[in-house]
């Protein structure tokens, strides 16, 4: 199984070390396409990469992929363009988010029924989450 | 002509009052159908409203657009997810962004070819970048 996974990066790298505690978890159920997003030498200024090749490489990867895993709770365009596309292309897609203070999640997330988007706290909640989303798809 | 400007709400109200300024000035070319997205009492909670609702509204309005103009600088989930669907959708799309040192804008935003994304500095050119762009759509 394919998994592409989401966060933040231009948007903001606030969530990264997360990223890679996430990423973790899902590299056990299947082949993990992005786990860059993870890196923690990728800073806010994004991949040292001529962009068009990066959305390229990145919409490639995408298209291969069965499942999308979107960690949402930084506001970013590219993960909500991400999204989006995933939607379009009728791929399976489960954001996670974490409740901030005096923010909520974008109505185009929570108010969409092409996607599964749950809250959580702590990774003990996403592995538990992440395990039952891929069970049931597969 | 029918126009759907984008601009974050959940993602951050920071330039609320600037994207007011720019639907006074994309008004002058068509129908602007997201007048909300300017408006001073919709805070960052977002509008009060159930978020499905919001979503089906929004996506209508972006299906009845001939036009998508997009304000990418503060990062927004959802404007991200706009954009992708207008791709999707055929429609041509507009991206207005303001340079902020220490920052960069999406890779999926600046590597697309099929948006243009135009940075500017003030009113001024958004007010001439706006007029050569829907002339040339015309």
């Amino acid at each position: 199984m394919n998994i592409y996974f989401a966060g933040s990066i231009r948007g903001g790298r606030g969530d990264q070390a997360l990223y890679a505690e996430i990423l973790k978890i899902i590299a056990k159920y299947g082949n993990v396409l992005t786990e860059h997003v993870g890196d923690k030498k990728i800073s806010v200024m994004g991949e040292g990469d001529v962009t068009r090749r990066i959305h390229k490489r990145d919409m490639d990867w995408l298209r291969d992929a069965e499942v999308v895993i979107a960690e949402v709770t930084t506001p970013s365009l590219g993960v909500g363009y991400e999204i989006a596309k995933a939607e379009e292309w009728g791929k399976k897609i489960l954001c996670l988010y974490r409740k901030i203070e005096d923010r909520s999640i974008s109505a185009m997330i929570s108010g969409s029924d092409k996607l599964t988007l749950i809250e959580y706290k702590n990774l003990d909640d996403v592995k538990i989450i992440i395990d039952k989303f891929l069970k049931i798809k597969l």
